[in-house]
């Protein structure tokens, strides 16, 4: 691969500051630099391969010369600066949920559907962090023996919803830690000791009752496993915890598998971990999965109330495989 | 209800003391009360309606004279002492897992199986707290279009666990929140900030992967709703809540039912309390049913990757419904 000028906006975010990490620790070849974001990061400097490199305002000039840009800015922000970053030639890679219906752009994990990489126009979608983790361990499952249906309900991490949210996260476990009343800024409820089904917490629920996450995980697992014909349900559920989402996940299959001729299939998956010997209470946990790129699978076992249906626990970084590492993936495949 | 002589074997414990509480606030008819406890407590005093009450160490011969017995003092203490109080005449009401799969046993949960109560020869059993809360609400659902499959994923409180389990997850969460490595003792994984798909955390998987509280939550769900057809599977995991169970509940019903008419029925059902206001991000969580004696159900919809399903989010207070409360209920049905 030849050396390429990056940029990164939404640079000082929490998954802006893993991509950097990320683009470091993968030896990405990189010509040059440029870290965006607003107005309110301007002045700021972040280290990048032992270098102080100052934070650049997001304009729609700023990626004269720039080859790949990675974004994280949020769902306005790549709306509204994608288009002028493509037309000057640079390829976006981005994490907001601004393009990825859209039938033009690519939605990639790169274990799942890289081949759609090469349709793009200029903007790749990067897609929703519990959508990435659920494909790539039901993806090696579908092409074996065909998922008919999804029933998922996930237990996601606090710094899904950003780096002000993690503090709130530990600022309302000390009050109530220290018998006062938590504050609550951005979540709706305590996030400290308690359990939230919306996600995310500022967007309305859509008239059929479902989150935009859910809506998120139903569309975009159809999208990248390019199979309209797989049926999705999906709870989605913010928990106390600050990395790494775990999902509970039904699926039922057109031909039936065992759970050990899933976990075999799952050994042989890239990116795919089986952790699974409950003799030695061996699964996925959040905690232990956090700064790993790879996505943590186990409890695989067969559902006794139906004739074809497996059971599974899936896990990953929610700021990793979820965000940062899938998109510097992309970029590397590029 | 004619006064009772009452004993309460377990009473230092979190449900044991939740019982004392329950049968004050329920003003239930009591000509005396004995508190019975291991060896352990000998020694301690508990307050019952402004009394000083000496606990006594639990024997054979605790029951003579005792009319209703609540049990809560784990499966070991209860197969080995309920059948000397049945022997004396006492009706034991107990809420381990000693008896509730013993067919000459009703295991009850008033609101859906009352008459089960008439059947006791001696003990009655109350069921497994994650079990209780989701009955509760599915019951008045299968009454009106036949339940045939639930696929639920549940979000369980450490109280659950116990007190020396709340009293890590405070431990290890300060520790976490000061940079500290948390240290596990009932657990086998930090549960500050995590997640773990096994419960009880002490008890070895099944052969084919289910967790004793899964099997449970699977078999007891049949036998309450007096129904060995309905297909259940479960995935149960314990987080980092204190009190208050979550449960991510899916059902398949014979003849569709809307989420409207779910809510209908739900809205006349006993103990039930539907929160579900999707425009007022009004729904139910574990900080606002502790301590309540109701089931709280909300964010019905319906399922569109089936023709005849519904999902929805059931919470309840683990130690009141989920034990204490339901157990003084069968003992005010006696």
């Amino acid at each position: 691969m030849s050396s390429k000028t990056i940029a990164v906006a939404g640079a000082t975010g929490l998954v802006g500051t893993r991509m950097l990490q990320t683009l470091e620790e993968r030896n990405f070849p990189i010509k040059s630099i440029k870290l965006l974001a607003s107005e309110r990061s301007k002045g700021q400097r972040l280290k990048f391969r032992g270098e102080d490199i100052p934070v650049e305002v997001l304009t729609e000039t700023s990626f004269k010369g720039i080859e790949v840009a990675l974004f994280s800015a949020g769902g306005g922000t790549s709306k509204k600066f994608a288009p002028f970053a493509a037309k000057d030639g640079c390829v976006v890679i981005d994490n907001s949920s601004a393009w990825r219906m859209d039938p033009e752009v690519p939605l990639v994990v790169p274990e799942v559907n890289s081949a759609a990489i090469k349709l793009h126009k200029g903007i790749i979608a990067n897609p929703n962090c519990s959508t990435i983790q659920m494909v790539v361990v039901l993806k090696p499952l579908h092409d074996v023996a065909r998922i008919e249906r999804i029933v998922v309900s996930t237990y996601q991490a606090v710094s899904g919803a950003g780096v002000k949210a993690l503090k709130e996260l530990d600022d309302q476990t000390r009050a109530v830690l220290g018998g006062q009343e938590p504050i609550c800024d951005i979540f709706p409820y305590p996030i400290a000791f308690n359990c939230i089904p919306q996600i995310p917490q500022s967007a309305a629920f859509e008239d059929d009752g479902y989150s935009t996450e859910e809506i998120k995980m139903i569309k975009e697992t159809k999208k990248i496993m390019g199979d309209q014909s797989i049926r999705v349900t999906a709870t989605t559920v913010r928990v106390p915890v600050r990395t790494g989402h775990s999902e509970s996940v039904n699926i039922e299959t057109c031909d039936k598998l065992s759970a050990d001729r899933a976990r075999e299939i799952l050994r042989k998956a890239p990116s795919v971990i089986v952790q699974d010997d409950l003799s030695k209470q061996l699964y996925p946990l959040a905690t232990t999965s956090a700064g790993h790129w790879e996505t943590f699978v186990g409890r695989i076992r067969e559902d006794h109330s139906h004739p074809r249906a497996l059971n599974m626990w899936i896990v990953s970084d929610n700021l990793l495989k979820g965000a940062a590492y899938n998109a510097v993936q992309i970029a590397e495949l590029l």
